[in-house]
Parts: C-alpha cells; structure tokens; sequence
C-alpha cells in the first residue's frame, strides 16, 4: 500500500490550498487508500497466525468481571488528566475562573462537568427551596417566584455557547502564550440550556413604559449585578434551570441562571435572586472599571454585550506533537454572538492561502460550531490559522488589526485568529505573526484582569 | 388578576383539543395574562416594605464566601435522587440494566452519568495504550488499530439516541406499571458522540466481494457479539471515542463504541476489540433467543434492528402530585430510528382528541426531540396519552394494535403510546385503555427478559 507515487498524485488531486491543506469532501471518496492516512494502522499485513493469536489474546479485563453499576458515573481513571484548570486569586481561592480543556474534547457539547467557571466569590451552595427570584422596580406589580413555580411555566431549551469576555486576554501579551489552546481560550463552553422565557414573566409582572434597563443581580457572596437592555431581555432571554438535561450545577449558578444567548458571559448572571426594571443602567463595577476598554481615540467602549466570531484550531495545537509526517485532520470550534457561523477557513502557510474546512452539521446560531479539514504534513515549518465568518459577514481579525482597532489598553473581547506553528520536529506552539513582533519595550500597559 | 370571566373566554380562545389542552403558540401573545398561570407566583401584590424587605434579606450564601473551584464538577446535593436506577440480576451483579431518570430532567441531551446501562458482566476498566481494534475475516487485508491510530482518523459527531430493545418491557405485562416514567421507559438516552466512520476504515481494509456481514466484538467479559449488515456499516456506522465533548465513559465502551444510528443498542457494541466480516451473521445469543420475538403466525421477528418511532410523556408522569387545577405544561421526548419526528400529538381525553405540540428545534435524525404542550387542568380525571409520528409516516400505536400485531410472546421492542392517568387528587399513574383490561388468567407466557 505505500505507492509514493500513488499517494503523491493523490495528495495532488485533493489539496486546495499551500502545504498541505486537503480537500473537505476527501473521505467522500468511497475506495480512497491514501498511503499517508493507512500508515497509521499499527500493521499492514497481519499474518494469518498473528491474527489468530490477536483473537485469542484476551486483556485482563475479559478475564474477570467488570466493576458494577454506578449511580453516577464518572470518567474512565485513565482520563484524569481532562478537567478544569483553575487560575484562583491567591488571596482570595473563590475569585477567578477555570479554563475547559478544549484541545482535550472533541464534538460541540462541553459535558457540565467541565464547563468553565468564573467566580468572584466562590460557589454557593443554595437550597433550592430558600431560593427566590424578585421581579420588582418599573413593573405593573412585584412579583416573588419560587423554584417550584419556575419549573411549572413554559420552558425553552437552546444549545448555545457562553464566552468570557475575558477568554483568550492572553492575545494582548507582547509575548505569544505558553499555555495549551484550552487553558488559553477555554473561558467558552457550549451546552444545552433549558428554562423559562422572560418575556413570559415580565408578562406577568407587566412593564412600565420607563423601563429601559434590566438589573440581574446573583445571590451570591458578591452579589453580582449587570445590566441588561429591555429588548434582549424580551428577545430570547431565559431563567436557565437546566444545563445539558440535569439541573444545573452549583458552579453554574445553581439552581437559577440568567441566559442571554449570545451575550459575554459575564451578562449570563449565575445564582439569579432578583432582576429589577430601571430607566438606567446601574454601573456596576464589572460593566465599568471592568469588561470595558480604552480605545485609541481616548473613548472607552462600554456595553458590547455580544461576542464576536471567532474561531480556534483545537487540534494540532499548542503543546502537541506530531509524531511523524503523514495525515493528520485539523479541527477546531468557531462560535458567534450574533448568529451562526457561515464559514470557516484555515491556513497552513502561515495566511498565505486559505482552504475553507467542512462545518459539522447541524450549525445552531450563537453555539459551538466543529469544523474539520484533512491535511499533509510534509515535516516542514508549518502555521495553522483558522478564521471564522458569521452570518452578519463579520470575519475574525488578525491580531494586528485588532489591535489596530482597539489599541492596547484593554484585557477583554479577544478575538483575534490563533496561529499555531508546527516545527520540523512536530512540536506544536503558539506564535504571533512576523510582523506582529512586538519589542518588549514597547510602552504599553495592560489591565491586570481579575481580581 | 383573577379575573375568572377574562380567564375563561382566554382558555376557550386558545382550546385546541377536549379536556384543556391548549394551543402550542399560546406565549407567543405577548401581554397575555392568564390568570391561571399568573397564579403561579407565590405572591402577586407585594407591598413596598415586603419588596424591600426580600431584597436586603441575605441568604446565609450571600453572607459568606462560596466553595472554591472544582476540578470536575458534580450536582448539587440537592438533587441527589437524580440518578441511574439499577435493576440486576442478584446472582451476578455485573448483569442487568440501568435506568436514565427522564422524568427529573429536561431537554433532549442526557449528560454522561445519566445515561442508560446495559450489561452482560460488569464495567471492563479498559487501559487504552493495551486496547486495540481487530479488522479481519472476508478483508483485503488485516488490520489492528490502536486507539491512537484512531484519534488521528478524520472523525464525525452525531447527537442521537440509543435505545435498548428491551426498553419499556413492562408495557407488556398485564398490569400497569408502578414505576416513574424514567424506570419504565429510560432505557433510552441521546448524546453527542464523535468518532471515526467505519466505511473509512473498511477502505483501509477493503471488502471482498462475498462479505454481507460485519460482526463486531466487545472487549468485556462477556465477549458480547453481534452481527451487522455491511451496508449499514458502509453507511453511517461509527467508531466512537467521544459522548458529549469528553472521552466515552467506561460504563458506555471507553475507549471505543461501534454506533449505529437508529439501530437497537445492543448493536451499538461497548468496548469494540474486533470488526470480522463475514459472509452470515453469527447467530449469536443476543440476536437468537433474545432480542427476537415470536409472532402470533408461529415465525420469529429476528433481525429487526431499527427502533420504530416512540413517544413518552415525561411530566406529568407517574408519581407526580398535581398541586392544584390549573395551567401545566406538558412535556416530553419522541424518536425515530427511522430518521426524524415531524409530529407529537398529546390527547387529554385518553385519546378521544389530539393537539399538536411543539417541538423543539433543532428537530434531528435519530435524536431525541422535546415536544411541549400548555395544559389547563380542571381538576377532573385526565387520561393524558402522546403519539409519535415520524419521517417515513409511521405512527407510534396504541398498545392494542402493537399486541395485534406481535402477540405476547414477546418482551422487547415495546414501543406503544404510554397513559399517564391524572386522579382528581391530582395523582398521576401508569393506567391502560379500558378496552385494553387484561384478565390475569389470560393464558401467556412473557419472556423473562434479561438474564
């Protein structure tokens, strides 16, 4: 099967775009033996015996029973290394947040056991039956629900993603990252969200004509509070009480979190005790001082609210190795605040061709959105980008134009495309591009983020 | 707000079948207040010292800092019974099911601990650098893969369900069941799984021309066996390495799972060491003398693979308490092997009427879908009833038609509608159509089941 000359004509035949990159509808090709993808079979001729004996051999475990029933499973031991990497404030271990480890997954669903975390105050640990939600300020009355009464109203459930705005700050450094993609960019997670409409309830509460603004506020410890505009919230909002089929976990506001499809996590309030119709917003600390930036001009943005389109190779990535040349598949999530994401394109050249890679059906707007591409690796320098394009037309930036666009002053909304490099030797690593090299002198200050 | 007059002309407005079920698009009226919801607030004239009162009241959470940040997360403590329910066979722990609670949940996702059991000897705790995949028999060329070979095989996701053919084998008894819906019915679970498609990897091997059959191989004590139609392999069997973004559970094949969407789960085999193909299916246990059933004609359904299309009401389900009259929602979850639910009906008049219910988008191949339905309970008996229709026009039977039509010497593949029975102490149990009363000495003989 290791026709060089078959296998050259063929990766010939299929590659669309510099070094490498393959056809999307490559494995559509039903009789396709590609040397550099059957390579991968440990053999490729067993002989008779060897076969008998690879039948006959039986593991251990095929020896003896296996372990009972569990109540709730978990992960397979050999997997403990796939969990949340938690970067805490050392003076205060309830404050900061925990990184999904993306590049360790595979599909769009971020099982919740591994949905990222940002806390200012730790994790409370509430009783549902003390729990309630006031609705109260410009409305017709002051309404108290219970947890009881939510899960007796109309629900919706919604697959979406939800992204810290401050995903990904690391792309301000001068210098490119040292972290794997998922402990880099994995403030973003995707679930299946189910829960009761607002708009449902502020039916009930009725809205004064002045009300402009909603005040979510969280019950816990730092009693979180953002504001939220009138429109979104009788747009698509929702009273979450379900995250991927099971109630919601303390870590992600149990029992009762905010949705707002689409929105920087920070709007998504966990632990939801009140929300509080106002002709203004109230300012509070993380709408202000916080998830704001200073622009060039000297004006500071202030209430974006929606992610936009970004895109990130999962695999190859930082801190993987490439074992030898041949076939590989590159793959990776996109995701847009704003709709769904229409295309995907990936480079291996560093940008200097693109190739557009296969999305995995079905695309859902505002949620995670696998792409897949295959490629030759030739055992050369290679720099793999991915850029994401929405359905408003909106395409990921480079690094340089982003910062173009919003200077150097802000730590949060980085969304710029990720370059990972290939060496010689397969190591995988983060890099800028050359002429986004930046000298450490350069005078800049960067916001020192959480706190 | 109780304006009973304005209340009652609403639910005439929005009646859409007997017995109170009301049209789906019902809270698609913006400003509708109806006062038989309205009164699900706890409190619905709150005076301005109650409102300021619940607003600095503090729960002891917001009082004190919350738990620090978990590695892999767990649910809550309080909702501790949202759990598998086991069902073994005493004498060998190892042997029996395990129920997926879908009466406690929402959605359509079920997360990874919840996902429905079936074992022959127990949980093989598999170490993936010894596990390898055998492809043999009526090939071109053996081949072994091991699980890194495979991770590097272009790969594919699919949210569908799996649902054991012996799933709801209580509809067959003469007597109604006394379990929760999830415990009668949970045999059935759907999640997001990503692997490799087994047609890329039969190109590897290729195909002589005299293969019919695939027969696949688990690596568990049981050495579970059974056989495949090679066109189904061909066409969109999987290997899977991933359930819902996260590496296969050990309880559900970690490290590999062989999928094949629609089919009954006992051919989606666990722990998948072996892939021989053959020119006859192998006659194994599983697919003899059980998952087989006799017919009234004396022939034998062997073979039969696909789930039919399926519905169930999730709440009201058996065991819930109805606190009041009034508005509910109806809720529950339909699927095809066959390909897509195009329609739920729900009756509230043990089937004397129908009305249309929602389904959640996105609706997908072979994958659970929600269909919701507002309710307004009067407070009399109801005998609530849903019907699944799906793609290919088949519709989900009545429990006398799917008898007529197999007998009962069966015990798998119960697939007919469910009755949710609402006393007027708003009491819900399992009941079956009164023309369908069995006397207990009618002469059958039902199958035992597992073993």
């Amino acid at each position: 099967m290791n026709d060089k000359n078959n296998d050259k004509s063929l990766l010939e035949e299929f590659q669309i775009a510099g070094n490498g990159l393959l056809d999307r509808r490559l494995f559509l090709k039903r009789g396709l033996q590609l040397s550099a993808i059957s390579t991968l079979a440990s053999s490729t001729a067993l002989a008779n015996d060897e076969t008998s004996d690879a039948i006959s051999s039986r593991q251990p475990w095929m020896n003896q029973p296996g372990k009972p029933f569990s109540l709730y499973g978990q992960p397979s031991a050999y997997e403990d290394r796939v969990v949340r990497f938690p970067t805490q404030n050392e003076l205060v271990p309830g404050n900061g947040v925990s990184w999904t480890p993306l590049h360790l997954m595979e599909g769009t669903i971020t099982p919740n056991g591994l949905h990222y975390e940002r806390h200012h105050n730790g994790v409370p640990q509430i009783d549902p039956k003390q729990h309630k939600l006031l609705m109260h300020g410009l409305v017709k009355r002051d309404l108290f629900f219970s947890i009881d009464d939510l899960l007796r109203y109309p629900m919706q459930s919604k697959i979406c993603f939800i992204e810290c705005g401050g995903n990904s700050n690391a792309g301000w450094n001068k210098q490119p990252s040292r972290s794997e993609a998922g402990y880099f960019n994995g403030m973003a997670s995707n679930s299946e969200w189910t829960g009761v409409p607002l708009s449902v309830l502020l039916d009930e509460t009725g809205i004064k004509k002045q009300a402009k603004w909603i005040i979510a506020e969280g019950a816990d410890a730092f009693a979180m509070q953002m504001s939220i505009p009138i429109e979104k919230a009788m747009d698509d909002a929702f009273l979450a009480l379900y995250q991927n089929g099971e109630r919601i976990r303390p870590e992600n506001g149990y029992p009762l979190r905010l949705i707002v499809p689409g929105y920087e996590g920070v709007l998504n309030v966990k632990w939801l005790r009140r929300l509080k119709l106002s002709n203004r917003p109230i300012m509070a600390r993380n709408e202000t001082s916080k998830y704001t930036e200073l622009l060039p001009s000297g004006k500071a943005r202030q209430f974006t609210f929606f992610i936009e389109a970004k895109s990130l190779i999962t695999s190859p990535s930082a801190h993987m190795l490439l074992s030898k040349p041949g076939y590989y598949q590159i793959t990776g999530l996109a995701w847009s605040g704003r709709g769904k994401i229409t295309k995907v394109e990936v480079s291996a050249d560093a940008g200097a061709s693109w190739a557009e890679a296969e999305l995995q059906g079905p695309v859902l707007d505002r949620a995670f959105t696998r792409f897949r591409l295959p490629w030759h690796w030739n055992g050369n320098v290679a720099v793999l980008k991915s850029r994401a394009t929405d359905e408003t037309g909106y395409v990921q930036p480079e690094r340089s134009e982003l910062i173009k666009q919003r200077g150097r002053k802000g730590f949060f909304h980085y969304n710029a495309i990720t370059n990972w490099q290939v060496d010689k030797d397969g190591f995988v690593s983060h890099v800028y591009d050359k002429q986004d090299n930046e000298t450490p002198n350069t005078d800049i200050s960067i916001d020192s983020g959480w706190d």
